[in-house]
Parts: structure tokens; sequence; C-alpha cells
């Protein structure tokens, strides 16, 4: 049994890594941090998890839990896991972390778009970024894992195989993308209140949002070369998912089948990213509640470009999931054990 | 492993049995029933299943499907089940019909609430009403099961202790009952469409809801005498989810404890039906996607009524969540094998 | 022209006051005051506005207000109002109070259901409970007018008729209540985030809501003896609307047509209360953004009890749109004014 | 008073037609159309009008319509207003068609994209493309008016200034567009189910959605020379709204002021599209119910790209609202009789 400790774990990323960790037959829960919850049931905060959790939340203690735990979970604001981190912990417990601390490689890019400054930079070198189907080797055998953005994880596997064998015009590429309202959090802001949301539909941070340059840093790695992209959010009146509409310019003409076997080259053999068949596009319905992002493109020749598309659970593989993903390659486990959740229709 | 089919497999009902038996160890899918779209893809009506389900949908062949398969499913509308159902068949195979058909065992009052005419009342007797935490010992024996509608599953348990210990004047309660979308089927009907019901609510079938004899001929078993109350449901912009709200004025003055202790007496070993703490009132997030019903009550002393509030998921533990519970006392599993699903929130 | 000072411009129901208001054109809002946004664009707060509202926040103040405006609406957090007003301004400006401080006659009640001292008794007396179909003579010739809360004026205008002309037992009323989430105002609180409310309902303050002791009265009036009944409000996830289910037995045996002309004798020469055809329930779509309440009723001779329904825009009918006209009839004007909305569908 | 007929009188946009025209004083409907629903009371399709609308559904006769009314309005499935319609009928009545049939000036193209055959091709030159904000002086005098689509209006408003000044290359132009589900009119399909739509977010008709031509073209008449784009529709979780996100590469760099300057330079004298402030972003909410289109844009100096953004009610601006602003247009009434309706939020 692997003992995990959370820190967060009464945001909505951290209630649910329980509701996943608690379907995982290899671990087990023994420590639930909540700062602004310190002493009360955690399943008063949560009740769907009622009679099934009777522990009570902990504090933010990461020197204690590193004694405890063979695996933390940070679901925590930016800034925070990096100022509690360090060597003398990482050589007692992995590092899982959720929040974008350990995610961009260059620390003067993530203290101009996060406006922190980083607490632990000497770590972010070691970290590697969790995202498992491009990583998955790394992984096995990391200390400390950045756990990748939602919006990123999306993004980057609806175009990375377009990207990774040279077939679009990086220099083009725009990504537009859709999210529930689950991934602005559980503060209590007006903007968030239902009444804001219902019924409304917005793009917010255009040009300026801070998961652009985690996707440029990934996109890059895959082209080989500096990539630079427009990326638009916007949020959308529905609790989870995330949706997916990116363009580009392609280099050359192409079919739908070439195109096809692209795609497949890379994802065949992955279980959580299925490409759908011909003309079916991603629904964030689909995937809702599963550790799935579904992915399809569609190439107009009018205008020589390609639209790509994906679909994921923010919360899952956009947040707990692909952090449980990350843990089980780092355990020796089966990559799936937890995950093989069926998506939740309707 | 146990041999399923489903008949009415593409129903909302049937796609959560799909999603439900495809998580269940002991079980393993045969034949995906489902007269309107034979011969194609399962899963290209619920692209949920994609990759996760190959089979096609095939004809409604009781016949034959008895001999396949160890129990079938029947999530079709009313009269289905009872047209095709026979001694032959049930000597081969288990039946659990989440249909109305035989749930009601007086032949007369089916036929007038439901305006058919019922093709084997010679059947209605042997059925036993698959509500496990009632009728447990018989479901283990049965050949034919009627698996409880909806509304009556909540209704039911959200009443139970009050009306069988004899706490409440049966007379006085009313059941103000709401439920999701998702209860209303799969058809296309303008009623149903997203404009009609979002930003909407509305009651519908007020004092004359088919599901009316059903809850009152559960309660007069439960009470010992004939029980006649009102029970009005209300469609709500939302796809899961029943609530209940009940009413009736109590026989003598009562605390809180002693109420508790009778809720406790008869749900405290029920894994499914979950009483929540004092002044803590049932959600339907809570339970969303999980096979528990979440109850509770509050005394009214200046009016000397109770209050008795559910909350389930209509598609689980009202219908498919039910229906595998029952196979599982059927086939002398565990109760709960494939339905520890912990409720997704949010 | 009518100069109107509102206090409390900035929540939802003051934000829907400045709408209705701006289509008056007997009315011009001279104040737009907000506590918490004193000296910011009203625009700012509300982007629906912008281009149609130029005016900057202001305070509360009262004195000053009582000099420049006709009348003084506070859609006011409970309390405030009875802090601020006295005989002195009452003689300078009429008031339209749309908090519950002056709804209840007897102060006590008022005390120990709100928790709150009241800070102006003596003027409780003389205020005029604003329910113009009720008490419209009144209300003409009122400088205070509590205007009715929007439970009590949808609860009330459901049961009316039944209960004025004594056809129903009242000891046995039960008034169920479902709620758009705008009723719960505008404030930053975990409870009312989107992700909470979406795809989720519930009760709350059974037994024990405020609103109660408010509908008991007028009900008391209307039957010529007390009333004690039971109300339970629920929230839905939508915006606007509330739906009232409502439960009572009756006298003696009526027929269909007889009740009707029970509901047509008060409703038939009332433009706001429209009393639907046979066996059509009301739903709140079909008066969002109107200050309609659609009521219907249905028999249920099994149990001898009738069901009465009402469905409200509670910001419009509930809130800002009866303050409107209160504000009519005490300024004789047509009472309709600036009211004669057509609901919004879809 | 001007004497109106409406064809399609029972769909979403027939349905806020009559809205609009209730409030409009200086217009009767006389001939409420509706072939589904020939004889039934138009309040018993629309119970929002009931009491307001006393007329039964009529057929859709317009020789007869002619000879009753000043001005047909047709909000029906394409290619019945084309084949409807002759010199004959546009000598007596004036026509505002708010299906496609007359928005395209080549007939192939039309006939390739929608795949019908157009029965009255001779009529195509004379109508005139309602779009009021670009066209307005031609408006006045036709006989035939092609009401723009609802995304075309939106998306076509949002980038208009800086294709018009040569500002973007057009080449580089891609829209990305959200749409709330009234779009997809009232018919009864499984894809439009409430249970489908919500908590769901999919792109449909991409790179083949039949608004691209109508898009291009208007587009091309205002950079003067023809434009080819990426149009990208995707369906939404809400009643109501277009949001559109469009992306263009700037021809030479540009300040944020130079370029509010050019949106001013376009939108600052007209009523119904408001730019909004400075890093602003135009939110459907806003403009619900009304006839407002707000816009704004972000330029992007990493990328050298300008998003630009609009939002409107797909109803009103993009369908009824702008018909009657035709219609008022045509008959020499002020541009904006009945239409000036404060957004309704929340």
């Amino acid at each position: 049994m692997i003992k995990v400790g959370i820190i967060g774990a009464t945001g909505y990323a951290g209630g649910e890594l329980v509701r996943l960790l608690l379907g995982h037959r290899q671990a087990e829960i023994k420590w639930f941090g909540s700062k602004s919850y310190i002493g009360q049931q955690f399943s008063h905060i949560y009740q769907n998890m009622f009679q099934l959790v009777e522990e009570k939340c902990l504090d933010d203690n990461m020197d204690e839990l590193a004694k405890q735990v063979d695996v933390i979970f940070t679901a925590t604001p930016q800034g925070l896991c990096a100022s509690l981190l360090n060597e003398d912990i990482l050589n007692k417990v992995k590092v899982i972390d959720l929040s974008a601390d350990y995610r961009i490689k260059d620390v003067e890019t993530y203290e101009q778009w996060y406006g922190l400054r980083h607490a632990s930079p000497q770590l972010i070198e070691e970290a590697v970024y969790g995202l498992c189907e491009v990583n998955r080797e790394s992984i096995k055998n990391a200390r400390l894992i950045a756990n990748p953005g939602c919006y990123p994880t999306c993004s980057f596997l609806s175009v990375y195989p377009l990207v990774k064998e040279g077939i679009i015009q990086t220099e083009t590429l725009i990504i537009d993308a859709k999210s529930g309202t689950s991934g602005a959090g559980r503060g209590a802001k007006v903007d968030n209140l239902y009444c804001e949301v219902n019924e409304n539909m917005k793009a917010y941070s255009a040009a300026n949002h801070r998961h652009t340059p985690e996707i440029e840093e990934q996109l890059s790695y895959a082209a080989g070369k500096k990539v630079v992209m427009n990326f638009t959010p916007h949020l959308v009146p529905m609790n989870r998912g995330i949706l997916i509409t990116a363009y580009a310019s392609l280099k050359e003409e192409m079919t739908y089948e070439e195109m096809k076997a692209v795609y497949d080259k890379y994802y065949e053999k992955e279980y959580f990213v299925r490409v759908l068949e011909k003309d079916v596009y991603p629904q964030t319905k689909w995937v809702e509640g599963s550790n799935f992002v579904d992915v399809n493109f569609k190439i107009d020749t009018r205008t020589n470009r390609v639209i790509m598309m994906g679909a994921m659970d923010n919360l899952v593989k956009g947040a707990a999931g692909q952090a449980v993903q990350n843990m089980n390659l780092m355990f020796g486990l089966e990559e799936s054990m937890g995950l093989q959740l069926v998506p939740m229709f309707p």
C-alpha cells in the first residue's frame, strides 16, 4: 500500500484526488491537508464523502508528512509548494505538485507570468513534467513531478503529433480553449457565482493567460524549435470539461488518411488518448469523470489549415487523474490502476 | 463470470447499466439489445464508450438471449417485458425488469394507471419487488425481479422507518418530488429540449403520476394497512438526481434523538443508505454517479409535522445501480460489488 | 417625472430595479446608492448597463436623498432600512422597502425570526404591506411600503382565493417552494458558487425559514383566523424563478369548475395574475423577466386535497417589479406602467 | 400602425418576433403563421404569451397575406421563402426573410452550401442584406430584405472595422464561434435534448458550416477583395447568446489607442454596437434579451495578432431584433423603436 498525503485536499482538484484514490487498490490516504479547514471533518467539507472518509483535515506540515507517507500531492495555489519543498524532503518522499511551480524550466519566465519570486529554483531542473504520454520513462524515476496544467494537457495532446512530425507551421498556431467552471477553483468570488456564470460565456486573460508559456515550452520540445502561439481561454457554464479548438496552417497538402496515421502513430497504444473516428468531434460530456482525452482533427482544404480538437475532464486528466497516473508510474504500478473509469453520460 | 444480456441498452438507464457493468469484475455483457439501433456500433450511440465497447446493437430476441446469458436486464418501455416473458424463459435465465410491468401486484391497478393490458399477469405474483434494503432475502432466490421505479425508491426509503414504526399518520403523507431530466428518457420530444428545460421548473402529472400506486403499495406493506397519499413530481434543470421532500403529521411528539434512533435502526447497517447528521440536508450532487441514497428529517414542533428528505441518482440507485445490486444478491455475490462508486463532486 | 433614489442598487434586486426603471417613462433614477462600490461607475458593476447608465455609485445617505428625490427604494440587508428611517424622512419622501423590516406587524415575531433588534418599531404600524392585488387602496395613500418577500408573494397569491373563501382547511396547509439562485443574492459565498449549485438541488431552512411568519401573517388576514403552516424552500440550478407547490385538504368536495370560479373571482381583473387553463401547470420560464404570476390548481379526489401551484420571476414580481407596481399606485400612475414586459422564452 | 404577418411564428425566432412586436407601438401582428400548429391557439404553443396573444395559428398562404398586411416576416427553414415569393407579392407587401434564401448573391454558392435548388433566383439581386449598421440607406428603400444569419451578424460586426480599414491580413482570419442552443431551433432531435447539451460542449460543422460563405461575402465587400477564412461554431449549454473570438495577423504594429479609434469611427454613433472599455471582454449575459452587440479587441504583441471579440443575443440582434430594426428603417420609423430593451442580468 502506498501511503499518500495531500496538501490542499479541500480544493476541487484535492477533492477529486480523494475521489480517485478511494478507488485505488494500492493507495491509502494518510493525511488530508487543508489550511482553511484544519480540525474539521473532511466529509463536512465534501459531503459526498460522508461515511467514506472519517478523517479530519490537518495542516500543511510537509516535514512531518515526509516522515509519514510515501508520496505527497500538493494541490495548492502557486508558490506554496516551492516555498515548502527542499532537498531534505525529497530525500524522504516523492512529490507530485499540481501547481505550476516546477512546470516551467526558465525561472524568469515563471516569475514574470506568475508575478511571484520562486522560492526553490534549484529544484526546477530536476522536476519532471508529468505528461505521461510523452515523458513516461523519466517519470518512472522521478522524485519530483510537475503535474501539467489543465489547459496545457488538453492543448498539447490535441496538437502534439502534428507539431512533433513537423506537419503544421507552428508560427500559425492558435489555440482557442473553453473550460468548465471548476477550473476557477472553490474560492468565494462574485465572478464565479452561479448567477454570473450560468447562461453566460466569455473569454478571459486573452493573450496573457499563465498557461501560455507552459504550452509553448512543451510544444517547443516537440517541435525542436521555439514555438510562440496564441492561447485564449473561455469560461463555459458547466462544472467540468475542457474543449480545445486549435488552428494551424499545413506545410503541405495532406489527406485525411495520412493525417489519421500520424495521430495513430502517437496514440494507438495510449489507453487514455482516444483518436475519434472521421468527422466525430470531441465532446466534453463523453469524457466526464474519466481520465480520457478525446482528440480529432479536420482538414480545411479551402484555407489549407487543420482544425485540431480535444476534450478532457479538467479535474481528472487535467489534474487529479494525471497525478495518479504519475504516481502509478513512479511506484511501478500498472499505469491505469484506479483510473479505468467509464465516462458518465448523461 | 455472469453472462449478461441487456434489452434496451441505448436508453439512459440501459447506458448506465453498461457503464456500471463494465466496472463489475464478475459480469460480462454479451448482448446489447436495442431495437432502434440494430446493427449499429453501441459506441456510436454512446460515444463515451468509444474503445470500451466494441459490440454492435442486437435485436430484442428474448428466446435466443435466454440460451446465451445468465441474466437479462430489460430497460424498455412499459409493456414490452410483459409481452416477451414466459415460464419457459424464466426456466433458463434470471430476469431483472427495469420497467413497471411486474412492480404492482394488483393487475387492475397496473392496467388502470398505465393504460395497458398486461400480457403475462400469471408472472406477477412470483416477481419480487427488488428494493434490496427491504426484500433482501426474497431477492436472493428470485427468478424475476421487478426493479423499483426511480421516484418510488427514493420516496420509499426517505419515509420507510417512520411508516414502518407507526410514527406518522400515513393519511397525512404528502411527497413532493423533484427530478433531473434523464428521468424523462432519451426520446426526442420538444418538452425535453435543452431550451425548454434549462432555466425552467414545473410540476407535472400532479395527482396522477404512475409511480403513485407503486409507492402506495410498498408503503402499505410497511404500514400494515392501506396507505393513500399525494405524490407530485417536478422537472428540474439538471441531468441526474431525485430529491424527495415528504411531509406527515406525527402521531405524538418526538425528539430529534428518538427519531434519529428510528432511522438508524433501519439504515445503520445499510451501506447504500446514509442517514445524514443533524440539520444537514440531502443534496443530489452529493450522491451523483453513486448508488447512495442520502436521507434526513426535520421535526417541526410548530405544526407537529416531520419533513422527511432523500436524495439519489435516478439512473443509479433509481435504475441501473439497484438492478446490479439485485443481480449481485441473486448470484450470491457481495451486494455492493461494482457499486462502491464515490459520488462525483462537483 | 418621479425622481427615484435607490439604496442597494448593486444587489440583484437593485440591478433589476434599474433595469425596470430605465424602461419606465415617468421615472428617473437620481441616486444609485451602493455602500460596497461608492465612487465606481454603476455600469462597471453591471456591464449590461454600459452606455445606458453613466452615473457613479453613491453612499447610503438617506437624509440627503430625502431632499433630492420623490421616492426611495431600499434594496438592502435586513435591519438597514429600519436603522436609517424616521418620521422626518417620511415627511419628505415616500419609501418602498424591499427588505423585511416593516413586513411583520408584530415586532417580537420579527426580532425572533430575524435575530435582530428593530431600530424603528414605531413605524411598523403605518407601513403598508405592498401586495398590490390585495392592498391596492391602502398603498395609494401610503408613505411607507413594506414590499413583500419573493416567497411570500408567490406563496400567498397561489393559495389566496381558497384561503379567503374558506375552502381549504388551513391547518393542513403545506407550501413546498423552489427558487432560482438569484434569490440568494450577489454575496460571494462558497455555497452559491456555480459548481456548488449547478447539477444540484437541496432543501434548506426547513421549518425555520424567515419568510414563514410573513406568509402566515398575510394568510391569517385572509382567513380571518390564525394560520400556521409548513414552508420548505429549495435551491434550484437556475438564475430566476420561484415555483410554489402547495397542498391542503378541502373542507368539502368541489368540482374543477367551482374552484376555477373562485380563482377567477379574485384574479380575472388582475393583469399580473394569470389563472392558467385546466391541467396547464405553471412553469417559471413562462414568466421570466415579467411581472406575471401564473397560478393553477389540481383537485385530487383520491385524497380530498387540492394542489395549488404558482410561478413567478423572483426578481420582478418577487422584488423590483412589485416595488415599481407599488410606486405606480403611490403616485397615481397606471398600475402596470413600465411593467408590461412580455416574458422571455426560451 | 404597420400590419405584420409572420410565417413561421412558432419557431424560436418567430416566437421572439412576437415578443418584440408586442412591445412595438407602431406594429400590430395580424397573422401568426405556423404550418405545424394550424388552428391551435398561439399561446398554447408559447404559454409565456397567455392572455397576451388571443389569436390562433394560420397557414403559410403568402398570397392572402400579401393582401392583408404591410410586411411579412418569414422565419422558416431554408428554401421555403424562395419557393413562395414572387414579383406579384413584392408589389403588394414588403418582405423580411429571416432564412438564408436571399443572403448570398451567387446562386451557385447558395445551392452548393445549402444543397438546395433556389426557386426564385431572379429576386436575389434585388434583395438587400439587412445588416443595418452597414446597409442602412439601401434598407430604407428595399422591398425584400435578407435578414442576416446569427453567426454572420456577430462575426461580421466583431471584425468589420479592422477589415474595412485594411488593418488585418484577411487571409489569416479565423473565427471561433460559440452559440447557445436556441440557435439549433425547436425541432425535436436527440442531439438537442437537455441531457445531451447540458454539462457538455462541442464543435460542429468545422470547415463546412453554411454561414461561412455568407460571412465571407460580406467581409469581401468590406475588404474590397475576396476573403476566405475559417469559421468553427460550437454548441454551448445555454439558451441564448453567441460569442465570437476572431484572430488575425496585423499588417503592421498598432497601439491600443489607434485601434480603439478605428472601432469608434465605425461604432461611436451606432446605438446597438457597444465598444467596451479596455480589457473588458464581451459576455453573452450582458446583452441577453437585448439588440446590443458588445465588441472589443486585444492586441497580442508577442504574436502580432489581434483577438477580436463580440457577444450578442442570437434571437434578438441575430434574428428577430435585427428584423424589426430593418422594418423600422423600411417604414421610416425611428431605427430603435421597440428595441430599446435593457439586457437582463442575471
